[in-house]
């Protein structure tokens, strides 16, 4: 399912990547690779149905995602948190350009701290995104956990 | 001043560059380095009290800013939009690190379209700070202008 409802909101953000969709795809469910560009580490190869343990050894944090589905090249969805759903969309434009979406659903449209909340996680997913793109198109892979909160 | 009152809302976004602060202050104001990281172009080099000039020639527009206030390598103040004040604060850490803290002050909490508002402001403040990282850190130049509405 992609939509949680009236009562809640998505989150969205893109950008396009100079590279077929195959190669990022990879780069989010290889556990080699996702250090490059977000977490430190990913504690297993992606895959449907699949827990996994995302670490930020920058934070001392961690937490778990669990894979709902997978389609190759084309999508991840997973869900994380407070029962939010994240969708991952590869769209590829051309041979070698790739739009890549994040979707994010499930902000309570009653929160009182909403505001803050989805700001906080508009800051996560287009800073990831712009990394991605870094590491993708240059091989750039230092440039993740340098937000300052 | 740095503060519109209570009923507006401020937007601040940071980030750790690994370059002293000179040099990234210096990118904003030298019109041949804003075309790596944020606008194509600029009119002339940044001064107080001067009206500047932005075009994003990927999608056809331009803006116009007033530099309210500048303070070498440390701070630039400007005006731009529905009377939104701008300011960018460059706070060196160590000889080699700065962050670069960008506080949007004037978001009317009333404004029934606030959320999308703030958040696609979000979007395009952190986006133009990765890519800043990007060009001060490794002198990657073509980032910007990848963000897909």
């Amino acid at each position: 399912m992609n939509n949680k409802g009236d009562k809640f909101l998505k989150n969205i953000s893109k950008i396009l990547i100079k590279k077929p969709a195959q190669h990022i795809y990879e780069a989010f469910i290889d556990p080699e690779k996702i250090g490059n560009f977000w977490f430190s580490t990913s504690s297993e190869r992606w895959k449907e149905g699949k827990t996994i343990i995302l670490r930020y050894d920058e934070y001392n944090a961690e937490g778990s995602i669990q894979v709902l589905e997978m389609v190759e090249n084309r999508m991840i969805r997973f869900e994380w948190g407070h029962e939010h759903v994240v969708t991952i969309n590869f769209i590829e434009q051309n041979e070698s350009e790739t739009i890549v979406e994040v979707i994010e659903d499930g902000f309570n449209k009653e929160d009182e701290n909403l505001l803050p909340y989805i700001l906080d996680n508009k800051e996560g997913w287009v800073y990831m995104l712009c990394c991605l793109k870094a590491y993708i198109e240059h091989g750039v892979n230092d440039l993740r956990a340098s937000l300052v909160k």
